[in-house]
Parts: structure tokens; sequence; C-alpha cells
């Protein structure tokens, strides 16, 4: 198999917003595994939260060249001797969608079917950024009406993370989850837990600092379920989530890809752990791959080619608040011929 | 999907004896589905000890040809539906098998392949069935030279275990390990298992019935790793069986199938366990079921079909002690034309 790849810049329609920074674009790198005539394609979003950077992902993609091997299929064996290398879980999950894409392709398969899935999934949410509580809720009325979810990222440290879920509580009658993104201590999140409780919200994403002494405390305490993200990567992570959450959040950026995703989503189901798959700012090309194991989860997250000005990546269909992936082979999404990028 | 079955029998070579029963023969069902002018087979062995039969297995199957919808590749979902009516494991493996059979075969490659694996694993051990410590060495002494493993059936309940594993011991030094079939209590677990451990044994499976509340006591103070099979079914034990076992034994007839099986070994690893994957008495039709999924495993005993006088679905290649599969699409076995069956 012959690896080439090559920066991208994705422009958001609108700045992003959450506890820890703003965006206005995201580089990626985008990967192309050539075999056999046939291409395979995916996308890494490196992610400096995780000390991966786009610079690192090239390098690590650069060694990763000569540890493919000719077979597409050898899906595990791949795996094993990428996981030699550490780090760089963006980049594994642009190789490990690539081989995926390139499979599909090579036998005429869409990759959800391949895996004896079902297209599609629960719905997606939409993300609501970090803002004044006046300005979420004026965001959240004025959501596309397809979306059945929200997703409101809280984190202000100003005292007013519950006042933002009640503003826009106010104006909108759609289910809300909240997501932290480790910007509460175990005190605020017991006594905020409650009253969002009270507003209806299903879930509290990741509300302590990963790792926090107080994770099994407030699982215990919390009346809502409590997904953990920022301390779920692999499958050695899932166990200990048990502990700590009654749900995990998969990212195959973190976990390096489809197949590690789906181990995960297996492991957990034996935990009796609820499955979220979440995504980053990503191109149709990131999010067809998260999409292709949807039906697997509880609950999904992949609007990340929603929050573009354009999707250069077009082939998922929004359907009724649902990401469905391609009926096509592989991946289903193809590169938009504009060019300009 | 046209879903047809019908009886067969397999003659063992030799009669085969483990704590419960001996046996010359077994009774199975073959199970053929028939989509787009292609076949998919699969192999259905109906255990007593778990309450199931043949004709249960029959009126099963006529009950679930109407659950089995258009498409092979939906697995999830054949699955889920199939799951509703109860039991009937071995039946649920059978078509577990034919659909990935069918799938392989729709597309051109072996299931191996097609679930991202290697083919074949490590490899299988060679039964010695219970008998006196003299007539177990006896066996072991004539066993084929490509086997690399010998497991021994243990549960004679004559006090005479112990010096049955060392009468084997003193004509081999293949790796042994040793099966008692829940024939143990504690005390006599907890006696026995130090003298299997200076005998050099792997690890002892199913000590102790099913369900024993001394399991966790024998798991922390075992010098040898517990392997749990008959406390381990489907993907719902496996979080229990951490608590008692060091590792566990996944049939294809206890999880149902392939699929099941795979989600079994990967929330396995997620606990820290280890993984073995056995057989019943089976032709090679289900016995290559199995095999697809060897490379995920750490202990194999899929010796069934070479268990057998003459195996009416050849197509594995037993070499080096290893059971590989085809590299034929879908299973890769296809019936002897000798029909006298």
């Amino acid at each position: 198999m012959r690896l080439t790849h090559r920066r991208a810049v994705l422009r958001l329609a609108e700045p992003f917003t959450i506890s820890r920074s703003t965006s206005v674009e995201e580089e990626v790198l985008w990967v192309e595994l050539a075999h056999d005539g046939v291409s395979g394609c995916g996308e890494a979003e490196p992610q400096d939260h995780y000390g991966e950077t786009v610079d690192g992902a090239e390098a690590f993609l650069d060694q990763a060249a000569g540890l493919l091997g000719d077979d597409p299929f050898a899906l595990e064996a791949i795996g094993r001797r990428l996981a030699e290398l550490p780090g760089n879980q963006a980049a594994k999950s642009a190789l490990d969608a690539a081989l995926h894409d390139l499979c599909g392709k090579l036998v005429g398969q869409p990759v959800w079917r391949l895996l004896g899935l079902e297209r599609g999934g629960p719905p997606t949410s939409w993300t609501i950024w970090l803002g004044d509580p006046d300005d979420m809720a004026r965001r959240a009325e004025t959501v596309d009406p397809r979306f059945r979810r929200l997703k409101l990222k809280l984190g202000g440290r100003d005292g007013l993370d519950v006042e933002r879920v009640r503003a826009v509580r106010g104006v909108t009658d759609l289910p809300l989850q909240v997501d932290v993104n480790e910007y509460w201590d175990v005190d605020e999140a017991l006594e905020a837990v409650p009253e969002l409780a009270a507003l209806g919200v299903q879930y509290v994403e990741q509300p302590l600092s990963a790792g926090d002494p107080e994770g099994s405390r407030l699982r215990n305490e919390s009346p809502l379920p409590i997904f953990v993200d920022e301390d779920c990567h692999t499958l050695r992570d899932v166990r200990g989530c048990a502990e700590r959450s009654h749900g995990i959040v998969i990212k195959l950026a973190k976990s390096g890809g489809i197949r590690e995703a789906v181990r995960m989503a297996q492991a957990a189901r034996a935990l009796g752990l609820g499955v979220m798959l979440g995504c980053m700012i990503e191109s149709g090309l990131g999010i067809a791959a998260a999409c292709q194991i949807g039906s697997l989860c509880d609950h999904l997250d992949l609007d990340g080619n929603l929050l573009l000005a354009e999707d250069p990546w077009p082939g998922i269909d929004f359907a009724d608040g649902v990401q469905l992936p391609s009926e096509q082979p592989g991946l289903g999404v193809h590169e938009a011929v504009s060019g300009a990028r």
C-alpha cells in the first residue's frame, strides 16, 4: 500500500468556543492509501490538548508508511504494528479510516455493512458553544430545526453554568446534554447536577478533571448519568471508567480509529456502561468514519462537519437529525471538486 | 434468505469420556442459508448439559427462519431479533456461522479476513479423555506428534486426578492443560492446584461448579490461572468472571456465534482476562467457524473435527499443531461428496 498525506484547513461557519479555547479554523491532515488501483482516505485532527500536533502527525505517518504491509484487510496486525509507535492517535485514526475505506471499496460494500451494523444511529446533538446565558439561548433558538438534541458547552468559571442551561431550556423543549470539559470540582458538580436534572438534562459529560480522585464519589451521588471523555482514550481505560462514570465518550481521534472504538463499545456494554460517540471539528471525511459505528452507541455528537462553512468531503446524509453514512462502498464520501482548498 | 436444515451424525474415531458422560457419536444439525444464488452453512451441536436438544434446535430454526430478513450483512440486527427467542445458543451459532459464510462468499473473502484478523492462532490442544492414570499416559504417548498442547480431562471422583496428570507428565514434555468440568470442590482444588503447578500445567479449566460461591477465593489463592467455561456463556457473564477467574472459555455453542464471541474476547481484554476458545464434538463445519477468530485468543481447544472417524466437512488445514482456516471465501469448508451420511 502506498501512503500519501497533505495538510488542509477546515473553516468554521462561526467561531467555536469551549472552556479551553476559541477556534475559527482547524488544520487537519488528509491521508490516502492506494492499493490495487483503489484509494482509501482518512482524516487526522491532532489535538493540542492531547499533546498531538499536525507536524508530529506528519512525522508519524512517514514512519508508519513502512509498517502498513500489503494487505489492507489485516487490520488487527497493522494496528498492532502501529501501536508500537507511541501516541499520535489522531494520525492512527486517519490510517484506520483509510484502511476501512479501502477494504469497503475493494469488496464493494459500505463499511457499516462490512461491520455487520445498521446504517445510522441515534440523532446527533448540535453543539451550543460557551457564551453568556442569553447568548446561548439566542443561539439555541435559531438552531436548524432538523436537530433533535442540543449539547451545551459549559465551564464558564463564572458561577453561571446552571443559568446557561436554564436560559436555553427557556427557549427549547429539545433534550439537552451538557459538556463541562473538566471545568468543575466535585463540590460544584454535586451542587449543579441536581439543578440540571430538574431542567431535564440527559447526562453530564466530563464534569471533573481526568483522574480526579472524587470521580467515583460523583458517580455514586449524581442524580444524572456521568459520561467521561478525557478519562477514556482506549480500551485499557474502559475498566477504570466503570468506577467513575455511567458511560464513556469514544472519539476516533482518541481511540486511534474505528477498530479500537468498536472494542471499547463492546467492553463498555459488558461493564454496563453507556456509550457516546463524539467528534472533533472534522470534515465529512472524519465524521464519515465515526458514522459507520453510530448504531452501536446510545448518544452521538457528530456535528463536526455541520459546523463548517463548507464541507470539503460531502457524502453523509443528515436526515431527521441523524447523520446517515452513505450507502456507497467504503466510507462513502468524496472530496468536493471546488479545489479552492 | 431461505433457511433449510438437516440432521447428521458425527462418528468418533474413539469413544470420548468426560466427567459427565461417554460418547461414541454426536447428532448435529447442519443449516444452510441461500441468498442470491450463494449458500452459507453452519453446524449446531445442541448440548444436553445446557438444556438444548436437536429437536428443540429444529423447532427454533423453523421459528427463526422468519426473522432473518433479506440482508446477510445485517448481523447486528439479525442477532438482536434472534435474541428475542430464548436459549438455543447452538442453533443461533449455526445461523451466525451460515451468515458469516454467506457474507464471505458474497464478497469473495474468507471470514477471518473480513473480520480484519490473521489466519490461524495458537496451537490447538489435543484432548486426552478421562481414564485411569496409566490409560491416559498410554494415550498421551501415542498422540499425533503434530500436536503441541495436551488437554487432560479430569474429574474422576476417585482422588486420582493429580496422579493422572503425573502419569501423563511422565511420558511427554508437551505443555499440559487440565479441564475438570466442575468436578472439584474448593478444598480439592486448593489441594490439587499447587501439585499441578509443580507438574507444569498451564491452567485449570472450570474446577468448581458454575456459580460456586468459593470461586473468587480459588481465583485469589490459586498458583495457576483458572479459566471458567460453564460460568461464562455470553457477554453479560464476562464481568462476573473477572472476580472468579483469570480467563474465560468461549465456545460458539454457548455464545451463539462468532459475533458474540468477538464481543466477549474484547470485553475480556478490557478486564485483563485471558481468552480460551473451545469446541464441542464438531465437524470441520463447526470448527471452521471457531478457527476464524483463533488469533484473538491465548489458548485454543479446537480438536473437535480431529476426533472424528472422518470429517464430513474438510477444508481446515491442520499444520504444525495449528488449525488454520481456509483461504477460500466464507468459512472455507465444503461438504465431502462421499454421501454415506
